[in-house]
């Protein structure tokens, strides 16, 4: 049996905005987007409640359901609102693919590395819950950020700086930095430290393409 | 305000069990433990409940609290009773690096690789739960499987196959393995196959030791 919502004056300003048609107030979107992605990292996706979304930010709770009908809604517009690497549009170009790489691994994008490597790991967990979320996560987020190393390869390789020889394993060898630092992040007790994805760098990637730095 | 507790068979059961000291029945944990794991691959942590453990194995919710306190306890009963992987106990021996990596990979470990992939996808969300869980999945799970992968790079050093030149980078390339399987699952929509397994072994792992395959 479900209980009756009460007649609170939340309720009524949602009804008097859209009768009325005031037009919804947007400038709040981004610090309640910016908390969701936060809440998010912090407790992984099944623990994020629009009421703590709410309270952190001030608003009720009717305010955030009127503009976001569902909680996986919210979620996906903090993901969209988060934006794709930077690199995607500007490919860094440092004069060697260890440079460019490790431009990437430190980019500020997300945060920077930790906070990035963290919403990355709180993401996977979201990835679970429905089809719709996993492809917005992939097509926003990891497909974007993957793409980025894809390029740097290919790149590397139609310079003359990566011999063609290894052409076919970049798809591969474009999903390790990812996949290391989140495999490291959760199996992990300590923090990933920037020598790791150093060394991923070098001693996976690098020395794949028989590009060994030792 | 909570519901009051009916006075159910199942309670006086539990009640009268322990008075009269009448032996909990062990012979049902296995299935039990092992429904547990499944419905944690299906739904993640956050999902599992006491509820339809009971359900899907015909027993009462209270035998199962009679025995397992917690979800948590349940759960990391069912992480124990899956066991470590037999290659730990006795590591491949087919004559080449590449020939165990392949034969680990294809272990039978955990229902093999698919549903071991499904596993770990699964474990990855609960260690964001607790450190408890976390760690509970580092020792019985992610270390002993990482730890097969390492002893088998460590013993083809020894043996003279690979170049002591990579010592350093074992404890990476152990990881190659698990972290890119699990990456893959969950970025992308197709299951994870064979093919990929074996791309990974020969395009990074053993081309990173310089044993290029291609």
């Amino acid at each position: 049996m479900e209980t009756p919502a009460p007649a609170s004056p939340a309720r009524r300003t949602v009804t008097n905005g859209q009768r009325t048609g005031r037009p919804y107030d947007h400038s709040s979107d981004a610090l309640i987007l910016a908390n969701t992605l936060d809440l998010l990292v912090e407790r992984g996706y099944e623990r994020v409640t629009l009421d703590e979304v709410a309270a952190r930010t001030g608003k009720a709770k009717t305010t955030l359901y009127r503009r976001w009908a569902t909680k996986e809604d919210l979620v996906i517009a903090a993901i969209r609102a988060a934006g794709r690497p930077p690199e995607a549009d500007r490919l860094p170009d440092l004069g060697s693919l260890r440079a460019n790489l490790l431009a990437v691994v430190d980019s500020p994008w997300l945060g920077g590395p930790q906070r990035r490597l963290s919403i990355f790991a709180g993401l996977a967990s979201a990835t679970q819950v429905s089809e719709r979320l996993a492809d917005v996560i992939r097509s926003e987020v990891t497909e974007p950020y993957v793409e980025v190393y894809r390029r740097l390869l290919h790149r590397s390789i139609d310079d003359g700086e990566t011999t063609a020889h290894f052409a076919a394993s970049t798809d591969l060898l474009a999903e390790v930095i990812p996949a290391m630092s989140t495999h490291r992040l959760s199996t992990s007790r300590e923090p990933v430290q920037r020598d790791f994805f150093v060394s991923v760098v070098d001693d996976v990637v690098l020395a794949a393409l028989g590009m060994t730095t030792r």
